[in-house]
């Protein structure tokens, strides 16, 4: 059994850090990488892919909206076409910087409210699935199984991968369960790690209803930004590699 | 004969504009836009992009110091490596956006305080060189001949090209001479294409001591975003046509 | 007779300009001035601040959403709490500013997005309200009549004043007749002076029917940043002047 | 005896913390806000004064170069103008924030490059004292004592007070020892506590020969955004309080 662990990484800006990228960096194989809009800076950006290629692992760029007060976290109103433009420039900066890194951007993941509204929003959606596919053939996209950016990517013909999270709960029809539920996000090291050796064994997780749900995916999210993330993150990654999981890129660099 | 005409370009910022670009378009045979740092933002840039494309016109990265307010016309501290990592994330930005709008990037040419700071110091003028051919070997410079830029392009392999000022006097040494003096900045159209004419014909420019001096260029810089920029513009292309010149790139798109 | 003419402005930002400042502030008597965010920075603000004092134009504040590229036409999400703290944060940077230019802001015009939410949105008008009120009880309110914000406004007993536009179609029930209809802006100057000249007379302008409606108003909004709009402002004021009526500030600085 | 306790508080942004400040705010007396500017923004200011006005913290601006990305570290070239009209919009946004917190803005401490081209430049530290005074003669200054902002403050009439650093080795002529040299920051907190004991007995630290400084001070200078900072800060308080020093601002708001 194989699967890929991915993080989104490159999250410090200036003096200010974000998490412990250095010891994540030894935990998932793969990165999703701040672009330098709503987090980021070359700086960061530069030091995040010499890391990244150094452990090998996999790269992807993760735009947001250019909204650094809001953490990218806010929807900024435009038009599709606009949002795949702020988009594209960020995947471009983050090339670049690859180039100069000795690194390659593999894939792209978008972050936050542009994911969520790439994830329900069709038109967005394919606009954005055109716009990565104009930018660069190679680039892969990484989104949720059945979402409109998934089903957009797949339709333009890109290399399409899908990510289940690591420590949210799920309801029947597959979707997150919405974080003002006090069962939404997983505390217990143990208990998450043993949904995912089940989901690995036969593709479902538990459903908020006490039944199963079947989920697509190549890679797990596991976040590097909380407290205890790291930990949590060590720890899936080792119990996993115990059970006789490879811990490897859905994409190799 | 034939000689490029180049103009920085691109420098609008969302509701603000900056010259007319859609003008000096149709004046320019090469355009160095602005990479959404010291000026331009995404929709500016692929606007610029597509336009430039659309006539023919060869279109240069012009990145700058991240520094809106400034317009990029401060230097602000730095290591060379950053200031190199800065620049190489802008112009992925516009290559990025160039491949959405069916362009290409063919050269890069520094503006403002960086340009000015490149030109004079050798360890940062090699180390952009440095990160523009590790970025992209196919990328050319543009810069003035002589300078640390221009000797450090070249002695990195790079295809280097020079430009000339249409309305700035020379110093014996062939620098410009100083905004401060008087005659600096000529506003007579016909001395400024006469003397260009003169330039095109022996290579020699007029100096500010009667002389004259040898000015190595490919490009002529003309100016965009001043009141009559555009009529001089206007009418540098169509003396230098009606004198048998032929305007076009010094680089082919 | 005796009536108000503002107009928006200092929206300028580096070395982008943005209209002519210098004509308009020649012709209002109240000056809203962009506070840094969505438009303006210091240096715009003082110089804006110091000709408005000069020419005896009383000066209000006109913070936005904190949204540059966007000129603060944008609704950026936020609960009408921190929308407060924005825009109290940039009318403090205003009257700093004002501190030192020997001038005084006397009133708080919102722009933009963040009016036009204001306009309908109760909770955020009474929030925006009130922290006028808490920053300082002797600013003003100028606003629409009878929009959330003036109701607001009154509520919280804020002076409040009211303004119509000079440019700008109504309907019948005293909205702006939105853009999208041709007749919703009017670019002859003469027809433009003729319906405020009415209005001065009667309280009433023509309304999109046919009929008329009664709006209330101390003040006459004229545009500053588009072509020809020096031009109808002077027009206004001079036609205004020429049928007896006064030009003066609503309120005195 | 009594003494201050100062610190650089309120530098988080957005969804970037940056040291405890909640913790630092039970330890020092006096609290310098960052305004927004270099670091902060107006949820941080405001939280930030309101915490301090509930402790009974003084509270004083922070301002910086406007420069998020290098932490108001870098020197952005202005002219001594701009740099105070720059620091004045930042001291009202404050100073707008606090009277929303129901808190009061007593004194002026620079940050970062600006506190240091203050202390060293005649004509900038002149201009941004006329500044703090022409803005709000009730604001105090904070400074280095001898500086040449301290000097200018007193020249110009505005109540001046002066920090030493808890944590910084002295020479022998009262300046800081650069941080190059391995000695310059002391991490062992009796060393620290007992040398600040001696200064409040005798007013003065020992110098980097061996000898002894004299060094004027009403406030002592605590890190809060280093590792074991809140420790060192709560150690020094408590150690000082135990030897019977009154810990209390050097202004009451």
């Amino acid at each position: 059994m194989r699967i890929d662990l991915n993080s989104d990484l490159g999250e410090a800006y200036g003096a200010w850090s974000m998490g412990d990228d250095s010891a994540m960096l030894d935990v998932v194989s793969s990165a999703n990488i701040a672009c330098g809009a709503h987090a980021g800076d070359p700086e960061v950006m530069f030091t995040t892919l010499q890391t990244a290629a150094a452990n090998g692992v996999a790269i992807g760029a993760h735009p947001g909206y250019a909204d650094r007060e809001g953490f990218g976290r806010r929807v900024i109103p435009m038009s599709p076409a606009q949002a795949a433009r702020m988009m594209v420039a960020q995947i471009g900066a983050l090339q670049a910087l690859a180039a100069l890194a000795g690194a390659r951007v593999c894939y792209v993941k978008p972050h936050g409210a542009l994911a969520n509204l790439a994830a329900a929003e069709p038109e967005l959606a394919r606009t954005l699935a055109r716009a990565v596919r104009d930018l660069d053939p190679s680039l892969a996209v990484l989104a949720i199984s059945g979402t409109a950016l998934d089903q957009a990517a797949r339709a333009e013909g890109i290399e399409t991968y899908s990510e289940i999270f690591a420590d949210r709960a799920y309801l029947p029809d597959g979707q997150l369960m919405p974080r003002a539920r006090s069962e939404a996000v997983l505390h217990d090291a143990d208990a998450v790690v043993k949904r995912l050796i089940d989901w690995l064994d036969d593709g479902t997780m538990p459903a908020g209803d006490g039944g199963r749900v079947r989920l697509a995916g190549q890679s797990i999210c596991v976040h590097g930004d909380t407290p205890g993330a790291v930990d949590m993150a060590r720890h899936i990654r080792s119990r996993l590699t115990d059970a006789g999981v490879t811990i490897a890129p859905f994409l190799s660099s």
